[in-house]
């Protein structure tokens, strides 16, 4: 038993320190490793299944919905970056420049993408010319980089891959019912497949995207009730497509500007699931992304029959279309529960021969521990079923963390005291300029997450300033 | 009409200037489209669509046999680079470099990786320890970067999408038959995909991978009869371990070095799928890859019962699991067909008011332009048997252009004959050296394409040199 004891025993208590308890799941359940590249990481096997996983969710929903792949230059020549004003000067400090090809000093440098907003543009300058061209419904699979000075597996990296959906529409309306759409496909990811419960709202001027006219966001609360931004969604109006030329002739044979959207989700989302979900036993993974939904433990495995049955209720569960594995190592079963709860496996199948004999097998939550017994021949029915249970198990957890962590305010004091004495989200109402929002951050240490879309009517004056309040506001510290 | 004469106009003929042709039909099926990056192009809708469908086959193929993706850091920094002799003095000339970060000069410049050899050891050599690690079956799918003087859609690019897979093993042999086996995994995508015969064999050591032992490859005849060398397999040995301290703890409990292997397939297939097939009406797609497999064309569509009935066919069709796209758009049904000509659709369905009454439509081949006609009751039957002939006869078509376009030459003038006046690959002894390759390239204008695994007795002498030869080799003009 000294195994499984080590294991568990590597991973540090997440209340004594969550940063380090963190750290120790990404490697501990080989999402991730350390390079040698500073400020890169890679992503391991285990972890890169879960994005493929994430990657297949999205995928096809933009599809469903009409988005159509395709894939930009990786590089941005200086000059293009610079096309939009507001966006080079939020992009443009964290650059990474390639200045040689070969031996040859290049005549401009390039960056390579932080973003890509401005390569879509440039392409559409030249192939959209009519009303018959719009809208454009595109999202690219790539890899970005950000110069981050400091760095955090999956939250901060120099590198991640993610999604950046880029739209260009006739009007107004339809490229904010897009950028509405789309933010709803990002909140439908996070708590119908990764059972994380969301707070919708837009982002204030001040965390605005450089270069929208706003931007939509979904918030989630950790663990440790910090917040996490999970996905966001920009309507640009007709900036960037003035700062590129981008006109059509409508029905009306006028020459006009079309509107634009981009959204995009990151492997940052998978640090969300590590602190949303966790705990001292390593991760516990959403069985809808979960690459293991299930494991199948052979106890006595070298007893007649076992491995047999065991072998047999993973080929059963595999034809029912569930991600299976079974461990026939010599390991000890208590070795082998320490191993799959670290990596985070929704379903554990304990089969010996107690249970053969008893034509059923053991079911474990990942969630919550409980054991279940499970009749053999019911076994194709109740696993998806249980799997469901535990989906809606984390979920309900983590929302009650939310909201058993979310919190009303009057005064900027009050909010300093909620954060330091209990965390969470602060909600109070604001009037809505970036002086009081920077006085709050200041006073109390929180940004503002979002003014979320469901609105409450708090109070009439704004927490700082008590000018009359515009909006009612969630505060919180972010990740 | 004017219409689609105009269409058909637009690209140039085949025959009178292929180079042309080719990109005439990059452009207007709308596969791929220059960017203002100079040197790198914007893959389209329609041409990413035939790259996921690639990626779709070959990624199953390889979990199928236990290769887990990962993601490894785009930067490399240059001292990891230079760890191997051989590798950096193949790869630094054409490297771009990374040399700021934000506003600050990087202490080591970093080049975006033009391949992930040095990576992926440098990660082996930190988790790699003992016997039970072994092997790593390892893929990984990005884009990278080579500094290219010149460049051509899809077969020359200073940026390309691939799959790099990298694999380490216990043993020699162990490597060797994994080298083997994802070559046939690349000869079956080709052959059995593709609709692309190949040339299976090894490169000379002059054209093999830098840092191999050897590398095998596949080589496709063009229509031109000019090669195209369209997957590579390389077989490392230890040099890389040894280069990179990667070491492991054998069952003997010795510290011994493992071996490795890495293979890769680009976008450049897509090239090699648009020369291989295309004629003078634009492209031509196998079906096994076509994102779009039938375009259903309502005839006379204004006609009662037209629309409808083609909306059926197409919704039987999706049905079937068959990617299928009608065209009721305003257009003319002569124009949509050289649209759909141009995009390659393998098939085309027409239905109008005399096929409705008959109870039938009518099936358009698009690789010979034979008509057929279908019972709409034997739908789901017929159309995915004809898009089996199809494949078929696309397939006969390319390896018969292959095999009349094969020659054997006994003398270097005499190749330099056949390439000048028929083209194709012609087939020699050799001793195999280095030398009477080069001179082989100065007298006759070919390259060696591959020493095939299919060895034939042509003759004891070397072509060039007149020595004893050692095996038959390949020779063409390769793109």
């Amino acid at each position: 038993m000294a195994n499984e004891k080590k294991q568990v025993e590597q991973i540090t208590d997440m209340e004594v320190d969550f940063a380090k308890w963190y750290t120790d799941v990404c490697k501990k359940a080989e999402l991730i490793e350390y390079s040698s590249v500073k400020g890169f990481f890679i992503l391991r096997p285990y972890g890169y299944a879960i994005w493929e996983n994430i990657q297949t969710e999205l995928d096809r929903r933009f599809k469903e919905a009409g988005h159509e792949n395709v894939y930009m230059p990786m590089l941005i020549p200086e000059s293009l970056l610079q096309k939009e004003a507001d966006h080079v000067e939020g992009f443009a400090p964290e650059c990474a420049w390639v200045t040689m090809g070969g031996s040859e000093e290049l005549e401009e440098k390039m960056c390579v993408r932080p973003t890509s907003e401005t390569l879509f543009c440039d392409h559409w300058s030249k192939v959209v010319q009519s009303w018959r061209d719009l809208p454009k419904l595109y999202n690219q699979w790539c890899s970005v980089l950000r110069w981050e000075k400091t760095t955090r597996p999956f939250l901060r990296h120099r590198e991640f891959l993610w999604q950046e959906g880029h739209t260009l529409h006739a009007t107004a309306e339809e490229a904010m019912a897009e950028t509405e759409q789309q933010l709803e496909v990002y909140a439908d990811l996070c708590e119908n497949v990764l059972a994380m419960p969301v707070v919708r709202g837009v982002k204030t001027e001040k965390e605005k995207f450089a270069g929208a006219e706003y931007t939509y966001t979904i918030e989630c609360m950790m663990h440790d009730t910090k917040a996490l931004q999970s996905g966001t969604s920009h309507y640009f109006g007709d900036g960037f497509a003035r700062a590129f030329n981008i006109t059509y002739t409508d029905k009306n044979n006028q020459q006009v500007c079309p509107h634009q959207t981009s959204w995009g989700l990151s492997t940052r989302i998978i640090g969300g699931i590590i602190m949303t979900h966790g705990d001292n036993n390593g991760l516990v993974l959403p069985p809808r992304i979960a690459p293991i939904q299930v494991i199948v433990i052979p106890i006595a495995q070298h007893k007649a029959g076992v491995s047999e049955r065991a072998r047999e209720l993973v080929e059963r569960l595999k034809a029912a279309g569930i991600r299976v594995k079974a461990d026939f190592s010599d390991n000890s079963p208590g070795w082998k529960f320490a191993e799959y709860e670290m990596k985070g496996v929704p379903l554990r199948i304990e089969i010996g021969p107690r249970d053969i004999e008893n034509n059923q097998c053991v079911a474990v939550r990942r969630d919550n521990g409980e054991k279940l017994t499970v009749a053999l021949e019911e076994l194709e029915e109740r696993v998806p079923q249980l799997l469901d249970v535990v989906h809606k198990g984390m979920f309900g957890k983590a929302k009650k963390n939310m909201e058993t962590h979310t919190f009303t305010a009057s005064t900027v004091e009050e909010v300093k005291e909620i954060i330091e004495t209990k965390g969470g989200f602060v909600k109070t109402m604001w009037c809505g300029d970036t002086e009081c929002e920077l006085a709050m951050k200041e006073r109390a240490g929180v940004s503002s997450r979002c003014i979320p879309f469901e609105q409450e009517n708090l109070g009439d004056k704004c927490v700082v300033c008590d000018k009359p309040a515009k909006t009612m506001v969630y505060w919180g510290v972010a990740y």
